[in-house]
Protein backbone atom coordinates (compact mmCIF):
# COMPACT_ATOMS: atom_id res chain seq x y z
CA UNK A 1 0.00 0.00 0.00
CA UNK A 2 1.58 3.69 -1.01
CA UNK A 3 1.08 6.53 1.22
CA UNK A 4 -1.09 7.95 -1.44
CA UNK A 5 -4.01 5.73 -1.14
CA UNK A 6 -5.48 7.48 2.46
CA UNK A 7 -6.05 10.43 3.75
CA UNK A 8 -6.57 12.06 7.26
CA UNK A 9 -9.42 14.58 8.41
CA UNK A 10 -10.39 15.69 11.32
CA UNK A 11 -14.40 15.13 11.49
CA UNK A 12 -16.69 15.67 13.96
CA UNK A 13 -19.17 12.27 15.57
CA UNK A 14 -22.35 12.87 16.56
CA UNK A 15 -23.43 10.10 18.76
CA UNK A 16 -26.97 10.63 20.88
CA UNK A 17 -27.00 14.25 19.74
CA UNK A 18 -23.62 15.25 21.23
CA UNK A 19 -20.74 16.20 18.73
CA UNK A 20 -17.36 15.38 19.34
CA UNK A 21 -14.15 15.76 17.52
CA UNK A 22 -12.21 12.90 16.65
CA UNK A 23 -9.77 11.89 13.59
CA UNK A 24 -10.54 10.19 10.70
CA UNK A 25 -9.20 8.15 7.95
CA UNK A 26 -10.33 8.67 4.13
CA UNK A 27 -9.59 6.41 1.12
CA UNK A 28 -8.26 8.67 -1.48
CA UNK A 29 -10.33 9.43 -5.19
CA UNK A 30 -8.19 10.81 -7.59
CA UNK A 31 -8.22 10.27 -11.36
CA UNK A 32 -5.54 8.82 -13.36
CA UNK A 33 -4.40 9.26 -16.90
CA UNK A 34 -4.05 5.51 -19.25
CA UNK A 35 -1.74 6.75 -21.68
CA UNK A 36 -0.38 4.25 -24.42
CA UNK A 37 2.82 4.79 -26.54
CA UNK A 38 3.49 2.51 -29.76
CA UNK A 39 6.20 3.42 -32.01
CA UNK A 40 6.25 7.50 -31.83
CA UNK A 41 2.35 7.65 -31.25
CA UNK A 42 0.63 8.65 -27.92
CA UNK A 43 -2.42 8.52 -27.00
CA UNK A 44 -5.05 8.45 -23.84
CA UNK A 45 -6.90 5.60 -23.31
CA UNK A 46 -8.75 5.96 -20.28
CA UNK A 47 -9.32 8.75 -17.40
CA UNK A 48 -10.47 6.72 -14.20
CA UNK A 49 -11.39 7.46 -10.89
CA UNK A 50 -9.09 5.51 -8.90
CA UNK A 51 -7.64 4.74 -5.03
CA UNK A 52 -3.64 5.58 -6.17
CA UNK A 53 -2.16 2.35 -5.28
CA UNK A 54 -1.30 -1.13 -7.85
CA UNK A 55 -1.43 1.95 -10.86
CA UNK A 56 0.58 0.04 -13.10
CA UNK A 57 -1.62 -3.12 -12.15
CA UNK A 58 -4.65 -1.22 -13.07
CA UNK A 59 -3.51 0.07 -16.42
CA UNK A 60 -2.11 -3.66 -17.58
CA UNK A 61 -6.01 -5.18 -16.08
CA UNK A 62 -7.61 -2.54 -17.99
CA UNK A 63 -5.50 -3.32 -21.54
CA UNK A 64 -6.55 -6.81 -21.11
CA UNK A 65 -9.74 -6.09 -20.48
CA UNK A 66 -10.24 -3.98 -23.48
CA UNK A 67 -8.02 -6.66 -25.51
CA UNK A 68 -5.16 -4.31 -26.29
CA UNK A 69 -2.93 -6.48 -24.02
CA UNK A 70 -3.12 -10.70 -24.21
CA UNK A 71 0.68 -11.32 -22.34
CA UNK A 72 2.86 -9.24 -19.85
CA UNK A 73 5.96 -9.29 -22.36
CA UNK A 74 3.98 -7.28 -24.96
CA UNK A 75 4.41 -4.17 -22.86
CA UNK A 76 8.37 -2.58 -22.85
CA UNK A 77 8.04 -0.65 -20.23
CA UNK A 78 5.33 1.29 -17.33
CA UNK A 79 6.29 4.82 -15.86
CA UNK A 80 4.43 7.78 -14.29
CA UNK A 81 4.75 11.34 -16.35
CA UNK A 82 6.88 13.59 -15.01
CA UNK A 83 6.71 16.36 -17.08
CA UNK A 84 7.80 18.75 -15.14
CA UNK A 85 3.96 19.55 -12.96
CA UNK A 86 3.03 18.23 -9.25
CA UNK A 87 0.35 15.68 -11.16
CA UNK A 88 3.19 13.03 -11.55
CA UNK A 89 1.54 10.30 -10.34
CA UNK A 90 -2.02 10.38 -11.80
CA UNK A 91 -0.56 9.91 -15.30
CA UNK A 92 1.11 6.11 -16.30
CA UNK A 93 2.38 5.51 -19.62
CA UNK A 94 2.35 2.22 -20.96
CA UNK A 95 5.03 1.67 -23.74
CA UNK A 96 4.17 -1.01 -26.11
CA UNK A 97 6.95 -3.07 -28.15
CA UNK A 98 4.88 -3.16 -31.21
CA UNK A 99 5.66 -0.07 -33.47
CA UNK A 100 2.39 0.78 -34.51
CA UNK A 101 -0.65 1.80 -32.48
CA UNK A 102 -3.32 -1.15 -31.63
CA UNK A 103 -6.88 -0.82 -33.16
CA UNK A 104 -8.23 0.94 -30.33
CA UNK A 105 -12.22 1.70 -31.76
CA UNK A 106 -12.84 -1.60 -29.35
CA UNK A 107 -12.82 0.98 -26.43
CA UNK A 108 -15.97 1.83 -27.62
CA UNK A 109 -17.85 -1.30 -28.11
CA UNK A 110 -19.04 -1.18 -24.74
CA UNK A 111 -21.79 0.77 -26.04
CA UNK A 112 -22.25 0.42 -29.67
CA UNK A 113 -25.21 0.91 -31.17
CA UNK A 114 -27.09 -1.62 -33.11
CA UNK A 115 -28.74 0.57 -35.23
CA UNK A 116 -29.19 4.11 -35.96
CA UNK A 117 -31.26 4.60 -32.64
CA UNK A 118 -31.10 1.64 -30.22
CA UNK A 119 -28.79 -0.09 -27.90
CA UNK A 120 -29.56 -3.03 -25.53
CA UNK A 121 -28.02 -5.78 -23.08
CA UNK A 122 -28.41 -8.62 -25.73
CA UNK A 123 -26.51 -6.70 -28.22
CA UNK A 124 -23.71 -5.81 -25.63
CA UNK A 125 -23.73 -9.69 -25.16
CA UNK A 126 -23.57 -10.38 -29.20
CA UNK A 127 -20.41 -8.00 -29.28
CA UNK A 128 -18.21 -9.90 -26.59
CA UNK A 129 -19.00 -13.23 -28.36
CA UNK A 130 -17.76 -11.49 -31.48
CA UNK A 131 -14.08 -10.97 -29.64
CA UNK A 132 -13.75 -15.00 -29.94
CA UNK A 133 -12.54 -15.08 -26.32
CA UNK A 134 -11.46 -19.09 -24.98
CA UNK A 135 -13.97 -20.50 -23.25
CA UNK A 136 -14.10 -21.08 -19.70
CA UNK A 137 -13.37 -24.69 -18.84
CA UNK A 138 -16.28 -26.93 -17.47
CA UNK A 139 -14.21 -27.20 -14.19
CA UNK A 140 -13.13 -26.71 -11.45
CA UNK A 141 -15.73 -28.67 -8.90
CA UNK A 142 -15.70 -26.54 -5.59
CA UNK A 143 -16.84 -27.47 -1.78
CA UNK A 144 -19.50 -25.79 -0.37
CA UNK A 145 -17.18 -25.17 2.39
CA UNK A 146 -14.35 -23.35 0.35
CA UNK A 147 -16.97 -21.17 -1.00
CA UNK A 148 -18.22 -20.21 2.62
CA UNK A 149 -14.95 -19.86 3.89
CA UNK A 150 -13.87 -16.45 1.08
CA UNK A 151 -15.38 -13.71 3.44
CA UNK A 152 -14.26 -14.12 6.37
CA UNK A 153 -10.44 -14.09 4.31
CA UNK A 154 -11.45 -11.27 2.19
CA UNK A 155 -12.60 -9.12 5.05
CA UNK A 156 -8.96 -10.21 7.06
CA UNK A 157 -6.87 -8.93 4.14
CA UNK A 158 -8.76 -5.69 3.48
CA UNK A 159 -6.77 -3.80 5.76
CA UNK A 160 -7.44 -0.38 3.98
CA UNK A 161 -11.45 -1.17 4.31
CA UNK A 162 -10.60 -1.25 8.09
CA UNK A 163 -9.31 1.85 8.05
CA UNK A 164 -11.38 4.08 5.82
CA UNK A 165 -14.66 1.91 5.64
CA UNK A 166 -14.75 2.79 1.92
CA UNK A 167 -13.48 0.69 -0.34
CA UNK A 168 -14.28 -1.93 -2.90
CA UNK A 169 -12.60 -5.25 -2.99
CA UNK A 170 -11.27 -7.79 -5.72
CA UNK A 171 -9.43 -10.87 -4.37
CA UNK A 172 -8.35 -14.39 -6.46
CA UNK A 173 -8.24 -17.27 -4.23
CA UNK A 174 -6.45 -21.02 -5.61
CA UNK A 175 -8.71 -23.85 -5.12
CA UNK A 176 -7.62 -25.15 -1.67
CA UNK A 177 -8.93 -21.35 -0.51
CA UNK A 178 -5.89 -19.51 -0.18
CA UNK A 179 -6.12 -16.30 -1.00
CA UNK A 180 -3.68 -15.12 -3.86
CA UNK A 181 -4.29 -11.67 -3.97
CA UNK A 182 -6.46 -8.91 -3.18
CA UNK A 183 -6.88 -5.23 -4.57
CA UNK A 184 -9.03 -2.45 -3.49
CA UNK A 185 -10.28 0.70 -4.70
CA UNK A 186 -12.80 2.91 -4.52
CA UNK A 187 -13.88 1.79 -7.64
CA UNK A 188 -15.34 -1.67 -8.06
CA UNK A 189 -14.01 -1.96 -11.71
CA UNK A 190 -10.80 -0.70 -10.68
CA UNK A 191 -10.20 -3.17 -8.21
CA UNK A 192 -11.15 -5.74 -10.15
CA UNK A 193 -8.90 -4.31 -12.94
CA UNK A 194 -5.88 -4.02 -10.71
CA UNK A 195 -6.12 -7.83 -9.52
CA UNK A 196 -6.61 -8.90 -13.43
CA UNK A 197 -3.27 -6.58 -14.14
CA UNK A 198 -1.75 -8.43 -11.15
CA UNK A 199 -2.54 -11.58 -12.97
CA UNK A 200 -1.29 -10.21 -16.20
CA UNK A 201 1.77 -8.69 -14.75
CA UNK A 202 2.65 -12.49 -12.28
CA UNK A 203 1.88 -14.50 -15.36
CA UNK A 204 -1.17 -16.06 -13.40
CA UNK A 205 -3.97 -15.26 -16.47
CA UNK A 206 -6.12 -16.99 -17.63
CA UNK A 207 -7.70 -17.80 -13.92
CA UNK A 208 -8.82 -21.01 -14.84
CA UNK A 209 -7.97 -22.89 -11.76
CA UNK A 210 -9.12 -19.69 -9.05
CA UNK A 211 -12.14 -18.23 -7.35
CA UNK A 212 -12.51 -14.81 -7.62
CA UNK A 213 -14.66 -12.66 -5.04
CA UNK A 214 -15.67 -9.37 -4.67
CA UNK A 215 -17.21 -7.30 -1.96
CA UNK A 216 -20.02 -5.66 -3.24
CA UNK A 217 -22.54 -6.30 -5.81
CA UNK A 218 -22.15 -7.90 -9.28
CA UNK A 219 -22.85 -5.83 -12.14
CA UNK A 220 -22.87 -6.16 -16.20
CA UNK A 221 -19.34 -4.88 -16.29
CA UNK A 222 -17.53 -6.95 -13.60
CA UNK A 223 -18.88 -9.90 -15.08
CA UNK A 224 -17.50 -8.94 -18.30
CA UNK A 225 -14.50 -8.37 -16.72
CA UNK A 226 -13.88 -11.74 -14.87
CA UNK A 227 -15.15 -13.88 -18.27
CA UNK A 228 -12.16 -11.74 -20.43
CA UNK A 229 -9.99 -13.02 -17.44
CA UNK A 230 -10.82 -16.65 -17.68
CA UNK A 231 -12.72 -16.83 -14.42
CA UNK A 232 -14.92 -19.99 -13.31
CA UNK A 233 -16.48 -19.03 -10.19
CA UNK A 234 -17.39 -15.62 -9.47
CA UNK A 235 -18.32 -14.56 -5.85
CA UNK A 236 -20.00 -11.30 -4.60
CA UNK A 237 -21.31 -10.46 -1.28
CA UNK A 238 -24.52 -8.27 -2.41
CA UNK A 239 -26.88 -9.04 -5.08
CA UNK A 240 -26.01 -9.03 -9.49
CA UNK A 241 -27.88 -7.37 -12.03
CA UNK A 242 -29.94 -9.21 -14.41
CA UNK A 243 -27.59 -8.42 -16.83
CA UNK A 244 -24.55 -10.00 -15.38
CA UNK A 245 -26.63 -13.35 -14.73
CA UNK A 246 -27.17 -13.44 -18.43
CA UNK A 247 -23.12 -12.64 -18.95
CA UNK A 248 -22.74 -15.53 -16.20
CA UNK A 249 -25.68 -17.73 -18.32
CA UNK A 250 -23.89 -17.23 -21.67
CA UNK A 251 -20.14 -17.39 -21.32
CA UNK A 252 -20.20 -19.99 -18.92
CA UNK A 253 -19.31 -18.71 -15.35
CA UNK A 254 -20.91 -20.30 -12.02
CA UNK A 255 -22.03 -16.82 -10.51
CA UNK A 256 -22.52 -16.72 -6.67
CA UNK A 257 -24.28 -13.90 -4.57
CA UNK A 258 -24.90 -12.83 -1.24
CA UNK A 259 -22.42 -14.92 0.26
CA UNK A 260 -22.52 -14.52 4.05
CA UNK A 261 -21.60 -16.81 6.77
CA UNK A 262 -23.06 -20.12 6.00
CA UNK A 263 -25.58 -19.43 3.26
CA UNK A 264 -24.99 -18.23 -0.72
CA UNK A 265 -27.32 -18.42 -3.68
CA UNK A 266 -26.12 -19.87 -6.96
CA UNK A 267 -27.79 -17.84 -10.29
CA UNK A 268 -25.66 -19.82 -12.60
CA UNK A 269 -23.57 -22.91 -13.18
CA UNK A 270 -24.67 -24.85 -10.45
CA UNK A 271 -22.81 -27.87 -11.37
CA UNK A 272 -19.43 -26.46 -10.25
CA UNK A 273 -20.33 -26.18 -6.49
CA UNK A 274 -20.25 -29.86 -4.88
CA UNK A 275 -22.96 -29.60 -1.97
CA UNK A 276 -22.25 -31.22 0.95
CA UNK A 277 -25.61 -32.81 1.44
CA UNK A 278 -25.69 -34.69 -1.79
CA UNK A 279 -21.97 -35.76 -1.05
CA UNK A 280 -23.17 -37.36 2.18
CA UNK A 281 -25.83 -39.04 0.32
CA UNK A 282 -23.83 -40.53 -2.10
CA UNK A 283 -21.53 -41.58 1.07
CA UNK A 284 -24.70 -43.53 2.25
CA UNK A 285 -25.32 -45.11 -0.57
CA UNK A 286 -21.26 -46.32 -1.26
CA UNK B 1 -41.99 1.54 -11.11
CA UNK B 2 -42.51 -0.58 -14.34
CA UNK B 3 -42.48 -3.81 -15.07
CA UNK B 4 -39.15 -3.54 -16.86
CA UNK B 5 -37.69 -3.06 -13.78
CA UNK B 6 -37.03 -6.75 -12.10
CA UNK B 7 -36.68 -9.94 -13.51
CA UNK B 8 -37.78 -13.08 -12.13
CA UNK B 9 -35.09 -15.55 -12.28
CA UNK B 10 -34.47 -19.58 -10.73
CA UNK B 11 -31.81 -19.97 -8.42
CA UNK B 12 -30.29 -22.60 -5.72
CA UNK B 13 -30.22 -21.16 -2.39
CA UNK B 14 -27.59 -23.13 0.02
CA UNK B 15 -27.67 -23.08 3.58
CA UNK B 16 -25.33 -25.02 5.48
CA UNK B 17 -24.29 -26.74 2.22
CA UNK B 18 -27.83 -27.86 1.27
CA UNK B 19 -29.15 -26.90 -1.89
CA UNK B 20 -32.84 -25.26 -2.29
CA UNK B 21 -34.30 -24.36 -5.47
CA UNK B 22 -36.46 -20.83 -5.53
CA UNK B 23 -37.89 -17.84 -7.00
CA UNK B 24 -35.55 -15.07 -7.06
CA UNK B 25 -36.10 -11.28 -8.21
CA UNK B 26 -32.71 -9.23 -9.92
CA UNK B 27 -32.78 -6.14 -10.51
CA UNK B 28 -32.67 -5.14 -14.27
CA UNK B 29 -29.61 -3.75 -15.72
CA UNK B 30 -29.86 -2.37 -19.24
CA UNK B 31 -27.63 0.29 -21.20
CA UNK B 32 -30.07 3.79 -21.93
CA UNK B 33 -28.93 5.84 -24.92
CA UNK B 34 -29.37 9.97 -24.52
CA UNK B 35 -30.15 11.71 -27.50
CA UNK B 36 -29.82 15.32 -28.00
CA UNK B 37 -31.89 17.15 -30.95
CA UNK B 38 -31.85 20.67 -31.72
CA UNK B 39 -32.87 21.80 -34.75
CA UNK B 40 -32.32 19.09 -37.21
CA UNK B 41 -29.33 17.82 -35.66
CA UNK B 42 -29.04 14.89 -33.51
CA UNK B 43 -26.25 13.34 -31.18
CA UNK B 44 -25.62 10.45 -28.58
CA UNK B 45 -24.65 12.34 -25.89
CA UNK B 46 -24.32 9.62 -23.28
CA UNK B 47 -24.78 5.90 -22.91
CA UNK B 48 -25.02 4.84 -19.41
CA UNK B 49 -26.02 1.39 -17.88
CA UNK B 50 -29.00 1.83 -15.48
CA UNK B 51 -32.00 0.30 -14.36
CA UNK B 52 -35.27 0.89 -16.22
CA UNK B 53 -37.57 3.25 -14.52
CA UNK B 54 -37.97 7.42 -14.15
CA UNK B 55 -35.40 7.66 -17.55
CA UNK B 56 -36.98 10.62 -18.87
CA UNK B 57 -36.01 11.96 -15.61
CA UNK B 58 -32.79 10.15 -16.19
CA UNK B 59 -31.85 12.37 -19.17
CA UNK B 60 -32.63 15.50 -17.95
CA UNK B 61 -31.30 15.00 -14.66
CA UNK B 62 -27.87 14.22 -16.33
CA UNK B 63 -28.33 17.09 -18.80
CA UNK B 64 -28.82 19.68 -16.13
CA UNK B 65 -25.65 18.44 -14.60
CA UNK B 66 -23.92 18.86 -17.80
CA UNK B 67 -24.58 22.15 -17.57
CA UNK B 68 -26.48 21.24 -20.68
CA UNK B 69 -30.23 22.42 -19.33
CA UNK B 70 -30.96 24.80 -16.82
CA UNK B 71 -34.87 24.86 -16.49
CA UNK B 72 -37.63 22.41 -17.89
CA UNK B 73 -38.55 25.00 -20.56
CA UNK B 74 -36.30 24.29 -22.47
CA UNK B 75 -37.16 20.96 -23.95
CA UNK B 76 -40.05 21.07 -26.18
CA UNK B 77 -40.17 17.15 -26.03
CA UNK B 78 -38.46 13.94 -24.47
CA UNK B 79 -39.71 10.51 -26.39
CA UNK B 80 -38.26 6.62 -26.54
CA UNK B 81 -36.56 5.66 -30.51
CA UNK B 82 -39.09 3.38 -31.81
CA UNK B 83 -37.27 3.17 -35.09
CA UNK B 84 -38.77 -0.32 -35.93
CA UNK B 85 -36.37 -2.65 -33.32
CA UNK B 86 -37.43 -3.96 -30.47
CA UNK B 87 -35.23 -1.66 -28.25
CA UNK B 88 -37.45 1.18 -28.16
CA UNK B 89 -37.04 1.48 -24.35
CA UNK B 90 -33.18 1.60 -24.29
CA UNK B 91 -32.95 5.22 -26.46
CA UNK B 92 -34.31 8.30 -25.51
CA UNK B 93 -34.31 11.45 -27.24
CA UNK B 94 -34.70 14.91 -25.88
CA UNK B 95 -35.39 17.70 -28.27
CA UNK B 96 -34.53 21.08 -27.05
CA UNK B 97 -36.79 24.60 -28.01
CA UNK B 98 -33.35 25.43 -29.03
CA UNK B 99 -32.16 25.61 -33.17
CA UNK B 100 -29.04 24.87 -32.66
CA UNK B 101 -27.10 22.38 -30.74
CA UNK B 102 -25.74 23.57 -27.43
CA UNK B 103 -21.76 23.53 -26.93
CA UNK B 104 -21.22 19.90 -25.73
CA UNK B 105 -17.20 20.33 -24.93
CA UNK B 106 -18.29 20.31 -21.22
CA UNK B 107 -19.52 16.67 -21.45
CA UNK B 108 -15.50 16.08 -21.39
CA UNK B 109 -14.86 18.09 -18.69
CA UNK B 110 -14.94 15.11 -15.93
CA UNK B 111 -11.63 14.36 -17.45
CA UNK B 112 -9.48 17.66 -19.02
CA UNK B 113 -6.29 17.33 -18.63
CA UNK B 114 -4.22 20.48 -17.44
CA UNK B 115 -1.15 19.72 -19.04
CA UNK B 116 0.04 17.51 -21.74
CA UNK B 117 0.45 14.70 -19.34
CA UNK B 118 -1.57 15.42 -15.98
CA UNK B 119 -4.36 15.15 -14.39
CA UNK B 120 -5.48 15.65 -10.72
CA UNK B 121 -8.39 16.18 -8.44
CA UNK B 122 -7.41 19.87 -7.51
CA UNK B 123 -7.77 20.69 -11.50
CA UNK B 124 -11.05 18.88 -11.59
CA UNK B 125 -11.91 20.98 -9.00
CA UNK B 126 -10.79 24.23 -10.27
CA UNK B 127 -12.55 23.41 -13.53
CA UNK B 128 -16.00 22.83 -11.59
CA UNK B 129 -15.13 26.12 -10.24
CA UNK B 130 -15.00 27.94 -13.59
CA UNK B 131 -18.62 27.22 -14.09
CA UNK B 132 -19.85 29.66 -11.92
CA UNK B 133 -22.50 27.80 -10.13
CA UNK B 134 -24.51 29.63 -7.91
CA UNK B 135 -22.98 29.38 -4.63
CA UNK B 136 -24.90 27.16 -1.89
CA UNK B 137 -27.08 29.46 0.83
CA UNK B 138 -25.20 29.75 4.47
CA UNK B 139 -28.70 27.88 5.49
CA UNK B 140 -30.48 25.75 6.89
CA UNK B 141 -29.93 24.64 10.00
CA UNK B 142 -31.44 21.58 10.71
CA UNK B 143 -31.45 19.44 13.99
CA UNK B 144 -29.61 16.33 14.74
CA UNK B 145 -32.99 14.46 14.87
CA UNK B 146 -34.07 14.97 11.92
CA UNK B 147 -30.79 13.98 10.23
CA UNK B 148 -31.11 10.13 12.36
CA UNK B 149 -34.62 9.93 10.89
CA UNK B 150 -33.37 9.55 7.56
CA UNK B 151 -32.15 6.21 7.33
CA UNK B 152 -35.29 4.68 8.15
CA UNK B 153 -37.78 6.56 6.14
CA UNK B 154 -34.95 5.96 3.12
CA UNK B 155 -35.06 2.01 3.57
CA UNK B 156 -38.79 2.15 4.08
CA UNK B 157 -39.74 4.00 0.69
CA UNK B 158 -36.89 1.58 -1.07
CA UNK B 159 -39.53 -0.87 -2.74
CA UNK B 160 -37.53 -2.38 -5.25
CA UNK B 161 -34.40 -2.24 -2.66
CA UNK B 162 -36.74 -4.31 -1.05
CA UNK B 163 -37.26 -7.03 -3.44
CA UNK B 164 -33.90 -7.58 -4.82
CA UNK B 165 -31.00 -6.16 -2.28
CA UNK B 166 -28.98 -5.21 -5.47
CA UNK B 167 -30.36 -1.13 -5.78
CA UNK B 168 -28.48 2.23 -4.71
CA UNK B 169 -30.96 4.88 -3.47
CA UNK B 170 -31.00 8.26 -3.73
CA UNK B 171 -33.96 10.40 -1.32
CA UNK B 172 -35.01 14.04 -0.97
CA UNK B 173 -36.74 15.38 2.14
CA UNK B 174 -37.96 18.95 3.35
CA UNK B 175 -37.05 20.48 6.26
CA UNK B 176 -39.56 18.66 8.72
CA UNK B 177 -38.04 15.49 6.96
CA UNK B 178 -40.37 14.74 4.93
CA UNK B 179 -39.96 12.48 1.93
CA UNK B 180 -40.43 14.31 -1.33
CA UNK B 181 -38.88 12.17 -3.82
CA UNK B 182 -36.85 8.83 -3.74
CA UNK B 183 -35.09 7.51 -6.52
CA UNK B 184 -33.39 3.63 -7.46
CA UNK B 185 -30.78 2.24 -9.92
CA UNK B 186 -28.35 -0.31 -10.24
CA UNK B 187 -25.73 2.54 -10.61
CA UNK B 188 -25.55 5.14 -7.42
CA UNK B 189 -25.01 7.71 -10.38
CA UNK B 190 -28.23 7.35 -11.96
CA UNK B 191 -29.85 7.39 -8.91
CA UNK B 192 -28.76 10.71 -8.05
CA UNK B 193 -29.20 11.47 -11.75
CA UNK B 194 -33.15 10.45 -11.49
CA UNK B 195 -33.59 12.48 -8.59
CA UNK B 196 -32.26 15.87 -10.01
CA UNK B 197 -34.08 15.08 -13.15
CA UNK B 198 -37.24 15.10 -11.15
CA UNK B 199 -36.45 18.03 -9.44
CA UNK B 200 -35.78 19.62 -13.26
CA UNK B 201 -38.81 18.87 -14.31
CA UNK B 202 -41.07 19.57 -11.63
CA UNK B 203 -39.20 22.77 -10.88
CA UNK B 204 -38.25 21.83 -7.39
CA UNK B 205 -34.50 22.84 -8.31
CA UNK B 206 -32.31 24.32 -7.05
CA UNK B 207 -32.32 22.18 -3.46
CA UNK B 208 -31.60 25.00 -1.59
CA UNK B 209 -33.93 24.13 1.59
CA UNK B 210 -33.73 20.50 0.95
CA UNK B 211 -31.62 17.33 2.08
CA UNK B 212 -30.46 14.89 0.42
CA UNK B 213 -29.61 11.20 1.64
CA UNK B 214 -27.51 8.40 -0.53
CA UNK B 215 -27.91 4.95 0.29
CA UNK B 216 -24.34 4.03 -0.08
CA UNK B 217 -20.75 5.62 -0.37
CA UNK B 218 -19.76 9.49 -1.40
CA UNK B 219 -18.13 9.60 -4.46
CA UNK B 220 -16.89 12.67 -5.76
CA UNK B 221 -19.13 12.48 -8.69
CA UNK B 222 -21.97 12.39 -6.31
CA UNK B 223 -21.29 15.27 -4.16
CA UNK B 224 -20.47 17.20 -7.71
CA UNK B 225 -23.51 16.38 -9.21
CA UNK B 226 -25.63 17.08 -5.54
CA UNK B 227 -23.48 20.77 -5.32
CA UNK B 228 -24.59 21.96 -8.97
CA UNK B 229 -28.05 20.94 -8.10
CA UNK B 230 -27.83 23.14 -5.02
CA UNK B 231 -28.15 20.63 -2.46
CA UNK B 232 -27.12 22.10 1.07
CA UNK B 233 -26.65 18.82 3.30
CA UNK B 234 -25.39 15.84 2.16
CA UNK B 235 -26.06 12.49 3.59
CA UNK B 236 -24.46 9.17 2.85
CA UNK B 237 -25.19 5.38 4.84
CA UNK B 238 -21.70 4.85 4.33
CA UNK B 239 -17.74 6.61 3.77
CA UNK B 240 -17.05 9.52 1.57
CA UNK B 241 -14.02 9.20 -0.60
CA UNK B 242 -11.21 11.99 0.02
CA UNK B 243 -12.35 13.90 -2.94
CA UNK B 244 -15.73 14.11 -2.19
CA UNK B 245 -14.43 15.82 1.22
CA UNK B 246 -12.86 18.13 -0.86
CA UNK B 247 -15.46 19.33 -3.17
CA UNK B 248 -17.98 19.23 -0.09
CA UNK B 249 -15.74 21.80 1.75
CA UNK B 250 -14.95 24.06 -1.12
CA UNK B 251 -18.25 24.60 -2.53
CA UNK B 252 -20.26 24.81 1.07
CA UNK B 253 -21.84 21.64 1.29
CA UNK B 254 -22.78 19.58 4.89
CA UNK B 255 -21.30 16.01 4.09
CA UNK B 256 -22.31 13.63 6.57
CA UNK B 257 -21.21 10.16 6.76
CA UNK B 258 -21.75 6.52 8.24
CA UNK B 259 -25.47 7.76 8.83
CA UNK B 260 -26.52 4.75 10.41
CA UNK B 261 -29.26 5.37 13.95
CA UNK B 262 -28.47 7.37 16.72
CA UNK B 263 -25.04 7.72 14.76
CA UNK B 264 -23.48 9.83 12.13
CA UNK B 265 -20.27 11.75 11.32
CA UNK B 266 -19.82 15.07 9.57
CA UNK B 267 -17.29 15.55 7.39
CA UNK B 268 -17.58 19.47 6.73
CA UNK B 269 -19.96 22.24 6.79
CA UNK B 270 -20.92 21.06 10.66
CA UNK B 271 -22.56 24.42 11.26
CA UNK B 272 -25.52 23.57 9.70
CA UNK B 273 -25.76 20.82 12.34
CA UNK B 274 -27.88 21.96 15.60
CA UNK B 275 -26.67 19.86 18.10
CA UNK B 276 -29.05 19.05 20.92
CA UNK B 277 -26.49 18.96 23.37
CA UNK B 278 -25.53 22.60 22.42
CA UNK B 279 -29.28 23.53 22.58
CA UNK B 280 -30.30 21.95 25.95
CA UNK B 281 -26.77 24.03 27.47
CA UNK B 282 -27.79 27.06 25.51
CA UNK B 283 -31.49 26.91 27.45
CA UNK B 284 -29.51 26.53 31.00
CA UNK B 285 -28.13 29.48 30.02
CA UNK B 286 -31.85 31.57 29.36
Amino acid sequence: MTRFNKKKQMIWTYENGKPQRRKDILATEEPMEILLRAGDKQQTVAITMRTPGNDYELAAGFLYNEGILQRRDEISGMTYCVDGNQQEYNSLRIQLKADSMPELKQLERHFFTNSACGVCGSAMLDDLSERNLPVIPAGPIVDVSLITSLPDKLRQSQDLFESTGGLHAAAIFDLDGNLLAVREDVGRHNALDKLIGWGLLNNQLPFHDKVLMVSGRASYELLQKAFVAGVPVFCAVSAPSSLAVQVAEKFGVTLIGFLRGARFNVYTGTQRIKAQAVSQISRFFE
